[in-house]
This record gives structure tokens, sequence and C-alpha cells, in this order.
């Protein structure tokens, strides 16, 4: 009844807008059709997953990666392809091994953590220390750990919006220097994942000295059973792995150069390098694949919309950097950058957007909302936080940016994993998103809106 | 509205029977309520998994396993715990990988078949053909893949009654064969799983002189996408086992000793022995935790069904060996088998009983089958078949056997994977099964119905 209400007032205030405001509005809404069957999306993840697969930031498949991203722009006719290159710090796995070896000897499925230290060479052996939540760790005193493999197996919840994941991220990102505060010789972490499968998922943890590594949730639960049995258990774990501080990364970047204000821009992206396990499919090869696409749908217009639109695909989400470089290259030209935005979280489709604070009752963005209605998306008046990592560091300059927010249920089932792979993403919601961003960029690129001028002074 | 119509005249039938019957049938559904809270196949399983974990025949896992099942039947107060040794063939695991090296480098991930010979030390590297069928392959002439490796992609249907496995599983049992004959240096087979998760599944090939593995479905279907493109593709494999043609393996079993006919002899099970990536969970954990759950149940009667109900933990069903080494032991004793049968199908419901060819109009049966009707159990008119892979053999002699049809439909997500773990296992489908098979163990131990004067001479 609610949305019933709320649709016919949308209507009202389409019809009481310009004759300019409703060539947006047939305009955004015919993109949106076309990009619902646009293939482009579609066919750069299928080409990046395929001929490039995971490309870890520092890794020669990164190198291949950025000519890759080169070439994908030039062939989709984007203007101004640009590398822009930096360095940051590059983490890279070597063999890994784990096993309970007594007193139930049973192999363990892990993943080290970007950050983590090596083992000795020939691994450690030590007595592992199981708390069901990450509360328990954090209660025990500084050095009563010493020795031991700590391991903590807390879960997570399965959300619509991906909350689960940042409830627990600390369990991953300050466990390893929690546990070394406490003396441990190593740290185990349940993955941070709502899956069932025994594939573990990485991420980067803060460097803490010690190995560090995730089980996969099964191994995690096997620990749990062993160690309700009260005996000592003892675990034998092998990791190499190293560490590049000075590794070349780059941002690369191609524009649909606007008709009119070519230097205001709108700054979208997702990132290029994932971890290494899977493909990097869903994070973050989706993200770059429903930019691409949204942008290529615009550009199929008989003219360019007023604005530049500028899609970067980033260098170095995972172990950091490629915002911060992306950012300070860009320093100059935040007051003409009208807008940020990127695509992180997988390829389920988008079913809220949070606007500039206070935008969302200027004329192009009630446009933009009935544009995407059909498509099952919230535009709330929540204001709009965060954009993504590779963002971020403009939007604390000024930059504006809007949030769309994709659902996430099954997103953790894959993150960071070997099952972040092409299979898992469906075309039709793939598709969704690159409907959503065209809507989007579309009306913000071509109509007046100033996200700039909604800025409150202290968010400048 | 036909379902109805059957248990009216069910329940006709069962007012009609004697005194005794109703004795039988009262005190079979007091087994089955007890069977469905009763907590023993689930801390059976859960020992099993945890304690041991995964058991190849040969391996030293194997012989905990043993001494495993010797101290269960005996802490469970089975009489008569017997380990009788036989030896068989035994395949190992060593080092595994591979590999696309070009034209676009990638991880695969691949498990060695059972009976796989290995790669020369080194490994190989070769140009891999990709058959989206096991036709197509068997379509090549003799001779014509010389040189390369060969890869069959063709995916598995999901089915109930697991028939998608059956239909295509000679693409692994015999693929490596007859690639071998075509000249091929290897063979990959998508994994026979209806997954789509990372991890492959291994299961036994008859020996090629080649090596073999299964690839992941989501490799099988990477490589597919690479293939599209129509430009030679290199695979490194390396692959490092060994066989022992003598290693030493078990039967098991204990037994609750009949009152009134001790040597009538039902004789059930499940295979103790399992692949080597998960922990035998499903495949067969499941079988020898549900079977020893069912007589356990039975033994809490006040007194002991008229004859004996024998459960066997067989010691190699994977690789082979285990049914025909019992049925060799127990030839003499053949002609008091009553009743042989095993669970090795997972951990579904039993959702269709095939019961010996005519019995199903038999008193007892009738009893059997109005008592598992509340679980959902179809008890049809179809004669039983095969029993299971360790009871084939008796049944060749000329034991009876039924066939319980567990529910396939996920099994073949977990079967011969590092995901054929207890969290895998629901607690209540688990104790269904126990249900059914108290049920019928049962009614076949304390009444008067005797398969084998129901069997053809010709099956004799």
């Amino acid at each position: 009844m609610k949305s019933l209400l709320i649709a016919a007032a949308s209507v009202t205030l389409l019809t009481a807008l310009p004759a300019q405001a409703a060539d947006l509005a047939a305009t955004a809404a015919g993109l949106r059709d076309k990009a619902l069957s646009d293939p482009t999306a579609w066919d750069v993840l299928e080409s990046l997953t395929t001929e490039v697969g995971a490309r870890p930031v520092g890794s020669p498949a990164m190198a291949r990666a950025k000519d890759w991203s080169v070439e994908t722009f030039k062939r989709l006719g984007f203007a101004n392809v640009k590398v822009e290159s930096f360095e940051t710090g590059a983490w890279s796995r070597g063999p890994e091994s784990a096993s309970v070896i007594s007193p139930y000897p049973q192999a363990l499925h892990i993943l080290g953590l970007g950050g983590s230290s090596p083992t000795p060479k020939g691994g450690l052996e030590a007595e592992i220390v199981v708390f069901s939540t990450y509360a328990d760790l954090l209660a025990q005193p500084v050095g009563s750990l010493k020795g031991k493999i700590a391991v903590v197996t807390q879960k997570m919840t399965r959300t619509q919006d991906g909350s689960g994941y940042g409830a627990i991220n600390a369990q991953r990102t300050s466990g390893p220097l929690e546990a070394a505060k406490r003396g441990a010789a190593a740290y185990l972490t349940r993955s941070l994942s709502t899956d069932d499968t025994r594939l573990p998922h990485t991420g980067g943890a803060a460097p803490a000295g010690i190995p560090a590594a995730a089980l996969s949730t099964v191994d995690a639960e096997l620990l749990d059973h062993m160690a309700a049995r009260g005996k000592p258990i003892k675990v034998r774990l092998d990791m190499q792995s190293s560490f590049n501080p000075k590794a070349q990364a780059w941002n690369i970047s191609g524009e649909i150069v606007g008709r009119e204000k070519p230097d205001e821009v709108l700054v979208i992206g997702g990132h290029l390098d994932s971890w290494d396990p899977g493909t990097g499919a869903v994070d973050d090869g989706a993200g770059v694949a429903i930019m691409t696409g949204a942008a290529k749908v615009i550009a199929s217009l008989p003219q360019a919309p007023r604005r530049t639109i500028r899609v970067v695909m980033f260098g170095s989400e995972e172990q950091g950097g490629s915002g911060g470089a992306y950012a300070t290259a860009h320093k100059d030209e935040i007051t003409n950058i009208v807008f940020v935005g990127e695509s992180d979280e997988g390829a389920g489709v988008i079913w809220k957007v949070d606007l500039p604070k206070g935008s969302r009752a200027a004329p192009a963005m009630q446009t933009f909302a009935n544009v995407v209605a059909p498509l099952k998306v919230a535009v709330t008046g929540d204001p709009s936080r965060f954009g993504g990592s590779d963002v971020a560091g403009m939007v604390r300059l000024g930059a504006p940016v809007a949030d769309l927010h994709q659902d996430a249920s099954r997103y953790f089932d894959l993150h960071h994993s070997a099952d972040d792979t092409l299979d898992k993403v469906d075309p039709k919601e793939l598709a969704q998103n690159v409907a959503v961003w065209t809507a989007l960029l579309y009306t913000v690129a071509d109509s007046d809106i100033d996200f700039r001028k909604f800025l409150a002074p202290e968010a400048k």
C-alpha cells in the first residue's frame, strides 16, 4: 500500500517537471532498458576472469590485468585512456599447510592472511587454544597465550546489507595483533564467511609479527568438536610468504568526455586487483564490469552527456594503496569532481541507494528514483557515507558520493575464496546493476544537478 | 487422495492381523519413535569424523578407524566383536598440481583419480583437447589424441534417486582408458558432481597407464570458456601417487544375538573406509552410524529379537575388496543369512524401499510399511536389485536383500570431496534413516518372515 502511494506521488512530481526534465527521464529510461540487455558488462567480466584470472597486486597476473584494462578501454572506445603508476606493499602467498598432529591427526584447510608473517622454515608445532568468540580472546591477559596457537571460531551472520561482515571484521584484521600481544605463536580465525564449503577465505590483517591464517568454516567447526573433548590438541603449521614493500601498481582509467562541461567529472570505478585464490569475479571483476558497461551504454547516445564520465579500474584495493594514490594524484582536480562512486560489493542486485545528503528531492534525483523503481531499488533518505575504499580518499577531500547497496546475502559465501568465480555471477543480476548505475550516472552527467552544492560545509 | 485411500486400506489390514502381529507393530512403532530421538547414530558419526577423519584404505588413519570401530562396538554393548583381515590394492595420493600455462596462465583445482598413474617426476606439459560430452571423446579415432591431454566437461544432472551419477559414471571410471586408447598423455574429467564450489571430487577409475584427475566443476567451466576462444591451450600437470597391491584391510563386525534363532543372521552395514579429501561423513560414516544406531535401538528392548542382527563396518568399499572378502569368508554361512542391507548413499532421508521380490504383501512387511508411513517412506512393489557394493557378493551367493533409497539430491554436492564433512549432515534426516532401518530390521528379526522363501530359484 505504502509503495503504491509513493509511486503515485512520484508520477505527479514527474508530470510537473519542465520539458527538459521529461527528456532526461525518457532518455534515462531508454538507457536503463538498453543496459538490461547490453552484453558489455558480462563480456568484460568473462574476459577478465578467463584470460587473466586471479590478480593480486605485485603479481605478474596484475601486470597482465593492467594491459588487459588498457586494451579493454580502447576496444570499447573510451577516450583519454590513462595508466597512473604508484607503489604499494604487496604480500605474496607461498606454500601453506596445516594439520592437527595429535590426538586426532587430520589435515586442516587454511589460507594465510595478507600481512601474515611466515612460519620458520619447516613450520611450527604448538598447542591450540580455541575461543568460540573474539571477545573471549580479548578477555585473556597479556602474555597468557605464550607459545600457543590462538584460534577464534566465532561465526558470521548472513545479512542483506553485509553488516555481518563488518560486525566481526576485527576477528581477522586485528586478531593476529591481539593474539601476538598475548604471547601467541600463531593465530587462526574461522573464515569471515557465510558458506559451508571447505574453502577458506583470506583477507588482509594488520601485520602482527606472527603467522596468521583463516580456517575454512568447516575446519573451524572440526576444531570446535575436537576442543569439546578437553584434551590438549597440537597443530602443525607451515606457511611461507613474502612481502614486497615497493610493488609497482596501476590505476587505469578511460573517459566518456562531456559535451558541455568536460572538466566536470564523475569518477567511478571498481578495483581490478583481487585476492589470489579465486578469479576475482565478484570481488571485484563485477564492479569493473558494471562501471565499464554502464559508461559504454551511455556512450551509445547520439551525443555525450554534458559532463565527463571517467571509469577507473583501481589497482590495489585488497592490500590498500590505490584509493590514496588516486586521491593524491587528483587533488588539484577535486573541486571539479562532481561525483564519485565505486561498485565493490559483488554482483547481487542493487536494492537501496543512498544519495548525497539532501539531494533526493532534486528533480534529477526524482527522475533517477522513478527510472529505477521498476528495478526494485529503494532510493532512501539515508545520506551516503562511504562509497568504497578506492573513492574514500576523494570523499575526504570533498567529493560528493552515493552508496549503491548491493544484496550481499550470498557475497560472503564467495568473497576472498577460490569460489570467487564467474559461474557464481547471475547475468541478470549483473545487468540490473548496470541499469541502475547507468540511470544514476546519466541523470547526474546530463542534468544540472550539482551534488557539490548539497555538501554541508563541515563535510568539505 | 490416493494416499488417503492407501492409508485406510492399510489400517483395515492391520486390524485384521492376529494378536502377535499387532504386538510386532506396536513394538516396531515404539522403536521407530525411540530411534527418532536416539543420539547413538549422531554420536557415532561425530566421533568418527572428529577423532579419525578421512580414512582411505591402506592409510594409518584406516588402521586407527579399525581400532575405533572395535572400541565403538564394545562400548555400545555389541557381542561377538570381530575383526576379519583381508588384503586389497590401495592407491595413495601424493602432491598434485595443475595449471594452464598458456595463453591464459591460471591455477586449476584437481584431485587425482584412484588408480591414476603418476606423471613423470617434475610433471608433464601438453596441449588440451576439450570435449563437452563423453560421447565426443569416444567418437575420436584410436591414436588421434597422441600427446594431448583429453578433457571431458560433460555436466551431471541432479536427481533424487542418484541416477544422474550412474548416467555419466563411465566418464570417470572408463574415461582414462578410452583417452589412453586414443593416445592421450593424460586425462581430465569434470568432477561427477552437482556442486558449484571449487572443490574437485575424486573416485576410482580403471588403471589406464596415464595420469587422470578430476577438475572442480568450476575449473571445467573455466576450460570451456578458454577453449571457446579457439587458441591452443597448454596445461601443466604434476601428480605423484603410489600404489600398494597388498594393503592390509579389515571388516569389523558386532552382533545383537538372536534369542531364538541366533544362527539366522541379518547382515547389515556401511563402509568404514573413505576417500581422502573429506572426513567421510556422508560417504559413508553416515551408513556406519545409521546401522550401528538402528541395532543399538533394537538392543534396548527387554529381550533381543528372535534372529541375530550383525552390523559390519566394511573396510574397503571405495577402492574395492571388502564386499568380496566378506562374501568369501562367509560363504558357508550364506544359507543362514536371512537378509543383507547396506546404507551407502549419504545421509538424506529414505524416501523409497524396495523389498525382496514378492514379500511386500507378507504381514510383517505390511506392518513395516505401516510403521514407516509417517516417515514419508514409499514401500513400493519394485523388487530390490542391488543393496550396496559390500553386500552384492552375498546377494550373488543367494542372500535376500532390500534397497532403502536415500534422497540423493544433495549427495553429489559432497561425495568424494573435501566437503564430505559432518556439518553437511542434518541430524533429523540421519534420525529418519535410523528409524526406517530400525523398523525394517526389527520386523524381519522378530517375525516369522523368511525372505529366503521369496527368492526365485534363478536368483539363488
